[in-house]
């Protein structure tokens, strides 16, 4: 009788491990650092090791174990391989063949945005919904969609990339993946920075954003004080991120947007600047969308590496 | 034992009708005329009579009938209810179960893009793919996305609307949906032809489009010429629709695109217009895809009906 299922969250600095019943109630969560040396060789085993102690300690066994699912920044396809996660140390291997290898339990992997938009689905802001699109605004911009209930996967394990969509063909600098205009310049903690600061250069208007440390809360706070700058900024921010969000829907009919990462910290009040432009440019059919901020914070990984287990096969192409 | 599927695609003027064995072979195509009087209320009921006097005459029954697919011009959700189907009548109501009712077999339902999209997957230039994207350039642009072998129908059965996508903030002339600046408004067979009359009113320059009826063919035997006003407009027609076809594909991440419709007659120098665009703004993880031209012509819909039902709820949500 299965009646747990373990949920992994592999960071770039730390592993986030979830410890669930099969209902999806969190009943332990814990940390590990993440150790990229040696190719990021030893990240898979310690994930390994942790549950079999954690699996001793609640004195479980293995019968009663769903599996485990694990999230991980990169691309990750349908089979649970990896093809390369740089920030890891990862080359191109099979997660799901090699953490099972050491678990000899059954193992479900996903893009670490893709699993998370799963875990909003389950248990956060996007219950109820079986097509959504989660936007995780942080330092990048990760994106996740969820159709018919479904991760959408793609082909390769690069689905739901929404940070790297070519929104402005006037950008001159390059974005971290090497092209010029991406969401992420403009919409992602960085990119809101990024125009505060090309603002406040090329204007003389007063704003209490010159009298501090830039960044993406300092804006959103200055905008609640009606600091007229920074509203342009938010203006700015959210006519790139609705009128990408607009395309993207336009094809996915997602009933549900969830917005998420720490810029998702500013409230509602990021909403306001987005949905306009959404509901400017896209199809009718797709206009009457909820817009939510995401609930489960950090653990939205946890939470949808488990759900990943107990959908069997979600993420695979049958 | 389940030895046939009929496959059907509704369109404005008739019902293409397709009687296949359950491995995707055609045994007998026809047609019949669609009845859009009356808010459409005659089309389910013709299409019933005539696959019941279509079995009377092979002298099969019910029981060797895996079902009937069907395709039609409109948002269909999940559970095969139309929301609204202007070019028929149709108002909002369950296709599936309505045809059902009258033939006592299983019956699904699907956009006819999408549905077309699903054809060309089983048994057209899509073959072998699980994640494509297929985009029909005809008097407008209709588009289907297949992702992990299923159909992405949307919440609302508007998922694949890729002729809605908003491409243009300049645009002050309306698309048929309402809005302004959509990609059917400049790569569909009436956008390309607006292109060109656009072109050929602002200069003077000397093209074979001045002497003739100006249309999406005209223009491409003209590229096909070297006609240089005309390749003006494919490489217009062709930013258009790669940069658009980067950004859904950005997302999706398929590894086939699929070109039907019309306007791919012009053949295999049309993606030589679209693929430069695509690759150029396109994230990394979604740049080698496949480009190939539709050949199922007419019969994608009917291909894709009949493996709706074979899928046995392929586009459902489950």
């Amino acid at each position: 009788m299965k009646q747990y299922v373990f949920g992994v969250d592999v960071g770039g600095t730390t592993v986030k491990m979830g410890f669930f019943d099969v209902k999806g109630n969190l009943l332990e969560k814990w940390e590990i650092p993440t150790r990229t040396e040696d190719k990021g060789s030893h990240i898979l085993p310690d994930v390994g090791e942790s549950i079999l102690k954690k699996m001793k300690e609640k004195q479980i066994t293995k019968e009663e174990v769903a599996g485990v699912g694990l999230g991980a920044p990169g691309p990750i396809d349908s089979e649970g391989v990896v093809h390369r996660a740089v920030n890891l140390g990862w080359d191109t291997f099979s997660i799901k063949n090699t953490l099972a290898d050491i678990l000899h339990m059954p193992v479900m992997a996903g893009n670490d945005a893709n699993v998370a938009a799963l875990g909003e689905m389950w248990k956060g802001s996007g219950q109820g919904s079986n097509d959504l699109i989660m936007v995780t605004l942080g330092t990048g911009i990760g994106g996740g969609i969820i159709s018919g209930g479904r991760v959408l996967t793609g082909a390769g394990g690069a689905g739901g990339e929404i940070g790297h969509i070519h929104v402005d063909d006037t950008e001159t600098e390059s974005c971290g993946c090497g092209n010029k205009g991406c969401l992420e310049q403009y919409s992602s903690a960085t990119g809101i920075a990024r125009l505060a600061k090309s603002r406040l250069a090329k204007s003389d208007k007063e704003s209490v954003l010159r009298h501090g440390p830039v960044s993406a809360k300092s804006v959103f706070d200055a905008v609640k004080q009606k600091d007229a700058l920074a509203i342009e900024v938010a203006e700015e921010f959210g006519r790139y991120l609705g009128d990408g969000l607009a395309v993207i829907a336009g094809v996915i009919n997602p009933d549900t947007i969830v917005i998420g990462g720490g810029v998702s910290k500013a409230g509602e009040i990021l909403i306001d600047y987005i949905k306009p432009y959404y509901e400017k440019n896209v199809f009718h059919g797709s206009k009457d969308v909820k817009f939510v901020l995401a609930t489960l914070g950090n653990d939205a990984g946890i939470y949808g590496a488990a759900r990943l287990v107990l959908d069997g096969g979600a993420n695979k192409a049958d």
